[in-house]
């Protein structure tokens, strides 16, 4: 009996779960994107809109994305990554990012609860990511995983003993603010000095490239032309075509990540760092590898693997949706 | 039937737990100390004795402990927190700190056990001794509580959800070791440049006074007398008499706990910090705490609760003991 159409009984959750897919949505400040999720892996195209502006306009795109899939796929729930702090039990955005306006205090699991009969999960973007890329790496289960996402600023998503880890107030992996001098030397946009995203993020090796440019001309590198207007993609595009100070900054810049990256491994003795974001495609693994292991004690150093995101867009997607499927939303 | 005697079946479990003590032990580089531990506290005197030379001579104080205890108390089991590094599933140590000789490798749990019949659980001492701390505050349920020892060196012990976290190599908590600087100024006994504890810790106040001494003679300020020979005792006790070059090394001292602090804060967003060891009775927790909440992200740094030890040097005691006594110990 067991053996045609769906299961029954004791059976009904692993089918649900095997069978069915969720799906995740991923808000970010520029795109909204969403796909099907089941067995750890998206099971269908990426679908994206431009976000919104405003809450109401984020929302009905939110529930547009839902019906366009449901017309299609009988869903076992939603899992929506959201940039910005969550309280995962009441699915609140209790604290925003500068990236999406007015959107604390925004009550989005109830909202789309209530307009869909879904169960609905939200995350911050972070933790769903690392807990999508942990599953697709088969680390869920270690003691501690950190994903960090390396773009304009530094974020971390930790999963410990198999669950995300979320805080006393669900702010936990704040580590782009890590403090990186007793000096008081660069100032972060948050208003803080020697924060590392300073350092270790797009606009710190920007930063330091602008310093080792200083007494430089255009004749000894094109970056010279126009300090004030430098990319990370023009730095990282000179220093493969052999530019010097680039080079360096790159490499300073290693040290630099390296260094907070350290920190968060003296302190939780990770199994693994995933690293995501745009900036990750500039690291070599090789490299910062060494920088980190040579700058920990050695029972913490020497257990270290790194590994760059295996789902890249899809983490987000990925992570919020099994957090639905594995039943682990609170 | 159930009011007479030890209670029996189901009720057994919670008899024990609540009626019959385990043996809480203290290893450390000068002394190995013992008490009776039951309902989260210490139930008898401390007995203390020098800590031996070499494995075997500790191994047998530690049994000669256990026999005194036994000879008068039923044991449920025994815990005891050590220095080094400790695998709970196996109860060895597998890195041992410079002050107990030769400790590596001893397999303390399998030892004791066979000796005496109990079951043992061996333990870190930071761990051991932030879980007895969370337990007498009544906040071993909170989502992350932090201990951090500041002596000579720092250290921490993690209580995530409830259960001491030990990392991937059991080796979580070596904040000591947070790097705090990006240019390699003060170099650490780790061989590894700006430790947390080269600023932090009682050499680092030591440190920090000779810095701000320099240019400075003995008829300014006594501490100019014998910069080298200068102690953490000597240092606040000027203070408190009013020495400004002590007063004021001792507010950079602060400033310079506070950095790590945050680094922890703002990785894992914790509910409460309980601060022990020696050097925290220098600490001013009013001010500390005011560096620390203005260094952190509003929403973690204004969940933060700041304690001392309640437990004092029974918190390892205390906290290996419970650990045994909750069933908790892998």
């Amino acid at each position: 009996m067991s053996q045609s159409g769906a299961p029954k009984g004791s059976n009904f959750d692993s089918y649900l779960k095997t069978q069915m897919p969720a799906l995740g949505m991923d808000l970010g400040g520029t795109k909204l994107s969403a796909a099907l999720v089941a067995g750890n892996k998206p099971i269908s195209e990426l679908v994206s809109v431009p976000t919104p502006t405003g809450p109401e306009n984020i929302i009905n795109a939110i529930l547009a994305l839902i019906k366009q899939f449901q017309s299609e796929t009988v869903l076992t729930g939603v899992g929506i990554a959201t940039a910005g702090i969550v309280d995962c039990t009441t699915g609140s955005i209790i604290g925003s990012t500068p990236n999406i306006d007015g959107w604390t205090g925004t009550a989005l699991k109830q909202i789309i609860e209530n307009k869909t009969m879904l169960p609905v999960h939200v995350d911050n973007d972070g933790n769903a990511s690392t807990y999508g890329d942990a599953l697709a790496l088969g680390l869920h289960d270690k003691a501690c995983v950190v994903g960090v996402t390396i773009g304009t600023g530094i974020g971390a998503g930790l999963i410990v003993y198999g669950r995300p880890y979320r805080g006393a107030t669900w702010a936990a992996g704040e580590v782009g603010h890590l403090r990186l001098s007793l000096d008081n030397k660069r100032l972060c946009t948050c208003g803080l000095y020697d924060c590392w995203e300073e350092y270790g993020a797009g606009r710190g090796l920007i930063k330091t490239t602008r310093e080792l440019l200083q007494g430089h001309s255009a004749n000894q590198t094109e970056l010279a032309r126009n300090p004030a207007e430098l990319t990370t993609r023009e730095i990282s595009a000179a220093a493969t075509a052999g530019d010097i100070i680039a080079s360096r900054a790159i490499e300073i810049w290693h040290e630099h990540l390296s260094a907070g990256l350290v920190n968060i491994a003296q302190i939780l003795n990770p199994d693994v760092f995933i690293l995501s974001g745009g900036m990750s495609q500039v690291i070599d693994l090789d490299l910062l590898t060494d920088l980190v292991k040579d700058r920990c004690l050695p029972p913490i150093g020497n257990a270290l693997e790194f590994h760059k995101s295996p789902l890249g867009h899809f983490a987000g997607i990925v992570g919020a949706a099994m957090v639905v499927l594995d039943g682990i939303m609170v």
